[in-house]
C-alpha cells in the first residue's frame, strides 16, 4: 500500500506532535451532500448502498473531494453486524432501522452466535480494501463498529427507542440473558474490527450511542466492561504503525475517567462536555476527539468561526485533540458551513501547536 | 388551611433533620394507573383533563390513595403556559404535543407577551386550591413549570424534537431573538409559579427537560441564566414557611456546580449521575432529588429493592435527599412495583437518619 502522506490524525490520536489540529466529521458522507443523495438514489436504498463496495467507496470519498479533511471514515452502518447474525435488518423510509426478528426469547438469545466477518460481512471488508486503494495514501481510513451494548439495544428493541424499554426490562429482570447477548456481541465486534484492520483500516472507533442512557453502575457492567473486552482483543499494529482506537459513549461525559482506563487511545466527546475540563480529567491517558455541537453547522459563518475558536482555546496547547462534531452532521447542513469549519480548524489551530 | 401533618418533604428539601427519606415520583399520576386512564377517558382528552380543576384534582390524588407518598404534585402540563400565550396547544394521540402556531417569525417573537396567570391560567390555580382542600394537610403540594428554555424549545419547534433544529438555528443565527423569547418566558414562569404559590403550592419545581441538549456555554447563557432570573423573582414564603424550589435539568449532570449556585433549594438529578459524587460536588449548597432509573420499575421486586438500597447508600447519612426517579414513571410500570419502591424507601432509609 502507498505510504501515508497525511498522518496528522493518527499522530494526534496518539498524542504525538502535529503541526495543526486534524479534523474529520461523524457522518461526513451523508444526506447534507447532494452527490451522496444522488448515489443513494442510484443504489435504490440505504442498505443497498452499504452492501455495495463500489458505491460505499464512492460515498466515502465524496466529502474528501469537497473538503481537505484529515481522514476518511468507512461508509457503513453499525447494524450490519446484527444483520449478519440473522436478525433481518431493514429500513423503513423516514423511520430508521428495524429488525425482522428482534431478540427477546431466551432460546433465541442462547442460539445467538458471532458471525464470521469474512463469510458474512465480506462486502464491508471489500469496501475497506477498495477505499484504501482509492485513497492512495492521501489520508488514513477509519473503521468502526457499534459497541456491544448499543448493538444489543437495537437487537432487543428491534428498532430505535427513546426509553429502551425491552433492553432495560431484560437488564433489571434477566441480567444473565443480557450478559449472554453482550458476550456474543463483544466477540463479534472484536472479530469485525480486526477484520477491518486486516483489510486496511488505520484507526478504529467504537460507537456507544446508547450507553449514556444507563446508570453509572449499569454502564460499567453492561457497556464499558464489554468495550474493554473488545479493546483487549484488538490487533494494535498494522503496516508497521499502531492502529489507534477511539471509544465514544454519547452522554457519557460524567464517566470519562472510567472510559480513559479501558485501554483505548482516545475518547470521543459529545458537546455537553467542556473540552478543557475533559482534558484535565483524563490527563495524559488518552487523546480527545470532538466536540462541536452539530447544530453550529446550522448557524451562520460567524457562529462557526466563534465556536471553533472556543473549542480550540478550551483544549489549549499541544497535541491530543482531533476536531470533530459531538454527533453526526445534521441533514440540513449547508456544505459551505462544513467548508468554513474545516478551514477555521486548519487556520486557527497551528498556533496551539507552535 | 389545615396544618401540615407530614412535612418530611419540605424539611428534606431544606436539609433539615427528618426521620426517613421522603419519596414522591415524577408523573406519579399517570398512565400506569388504571384509575388515571379511566378518568382520562372520561375527560375525553389529555388537555381536557388538564383544563378541568375537578378532574385534575381527582388524578392528582389517585396515587396518594394507593401509595404512602410524601407529596402530591399538581397534575398539569408544562405547555399550558405557551398555550396561554396563544400558540394553540393540541395533542395528537400517540404523538405528543403540538402547537398550531410555532414561534418562528421575528414579528411573532416581538409580539410575544407573558400571560397573566389569573386571567389565562385560572384553571390551574383553581386546581391548586381544590387539591389543597382535598389534601387537607396530609402531605404538601408541589407546583411546577417548564423552564424558560424548555418552553422555548417547544414553542419554536412546534412539537417535540430530537435535535431542536429550529431552536438551535435561532440560537446560532439570531441569539437576540432567542433571548427575547426567553425574557418573556422567564417573566411568564415567574408569574405562573408565584400564582401557584399564592393559590397554595408548598414547593415548586422547574423542569428543564431540554437544557441538557445544549453545550455548557449555551446552557449557562440560554437556560441557567433564565432559571436564575425566575428564582430571583419567586415568593419564598407562604403560610409562615419557606416554599422550597427544585431545579431539574435532565442531562445536566456535568453542570451541577453551576446549577447549585443560582438560588434554588434543591437540584433534581437524572439517573446518569452517581448520587454520592453529586452530593460531594454540591456540598451544603442544595438538597438533591432523585435519581432512580425509571426502568428499574420494569424490573422485578429484587431489582427495585437492590437499586433503592444502592441509592440510599450512595447518598449516605443525613438529610437533604428526596427520593424520586430520574424521569417520569414509565407507562408500562406495574403499580405493585411502585408500592414496593415506596415501601423500600420508607423501610430502608431511617437508618441513614438515626
Amino acid at each position: 500500500m502507498s505510504a501515508l502522506k497525511n498522518d496528522t490524525l493518527l499522530r494526534a490520536l496518539l498524542r504525538e506532535p502535529v503541526a495543526y489540529t486534524p479534523i474529520w466529521l461523524m457522518r461526513q458522507a451523508g444526506r447534507y451532500l447532494p452527490e451522496y443523495n444522488a448515489t443513494r438514489t442510484r443504489a435504490g436504498s440505504f442498505l443497498a448502498l452499504c452492501k455495495s463496495p463500489d458505491l460505499a467507496t464512492e460515498v466515502t470519498l465524496q466529502p474528501l473531494a469537497r473538503f481537505p479533511l484529515d481522514a476518511a471514515i468507512l461508509f457503513s452502518d453499525i447494524l450490519t453486524v446484527p444483520d449478519a447474525m440473522g436478525l433481518g435488518l431493514y429500513f423503513v423510509e423516514g423511520e430508521g432501522p428495524r429488525f425482522e426478528r428482534p431478540l427477546r426469547e431466551e432460546w433465541a438469545i442462547r442460539d445467538l452466535r458471532a458471525p464470521n466477518p469474512v463469510e458474512h460481512l465480506g462486502y464491508v471488508l471489500d469496501a475497506v480494501r477498495q477505499i484504501r486503494r482509492a485513497l492512495d495514501g492521501s489520508v488514513p481510513l477509519i473503521g468502526f463498529s457499534g459497541s456491544p451494548y448499543t448493538l444489543a439495544c437495537y437487537m432487543v428493541e428491534g428498532e430505535g427507542s427513546s426509553d429502551f424499554r425491552h433492553t432495560k426490562t431484560l437488564l433489571y429482570r434477566r441480567p444473565d440473558l443480557l450478559h449472554r447477548i453482550l458476550e456474543v456481541n463483544a466477540r463479534a465486534v472484536t472479530d469485525y474490527l480486526n477484520a477491518q484492520i486486516e483489510a486496511g483500516a488505520q484507526a478504529v472507533m467504537i460507537f456507544d450511542t446508547w450507553g449514556g442512557a444507563l446508570t453509572p453502575y449499569a454502564y460499567r457492567e453492561f457497556s464499558l466492561a464489554y468495550m474493554e473486552r473488545v479493546l483487549s482483543g484488538l490487533k494494535r499494529e498494522r503496516e508497521g504503525r499502531r492502529v489507534p482506537s477511539v471509544v465514544f459513549t454519547k452522554g457519557g461525559g460524567l464517566w470519562l475517567e472510567d472510559m480513559a482506563a479501558i485501554g483505548c487511545d482516545a475518547l470521543g466527546l459529545d458537546w455537553s462536555v467542556d473540552l478543557g475540563s475533559a482534558r484535565q480529567r483524563v490527563g495524559e491517558q488518552v487523546a480527545l476527539q470532538g466536540n462541536l455541537d452539530p447544530a453550529v453547522l446550522l448557524g451562520d459563518a460567524q457562529a462557526v468561526e466563534r465556536e471553533t475558536a472556543r473549542l480550540l482555546a478550551a483544549y489549549g496547547r499541544g497535541s491530543g485533540h482531533v476536531f470533530n462534531l459531538g454527533h453526526g452532521i445534521p441533514q440540513y447542513t449547508a456544505p459551505e458551513n462544513v467548508a468554513a469549519l474545516v478551514d477555521a480548524v486548519h487556520r486557527l489551530s497551528p498556533v496551539y501547536h507552535a
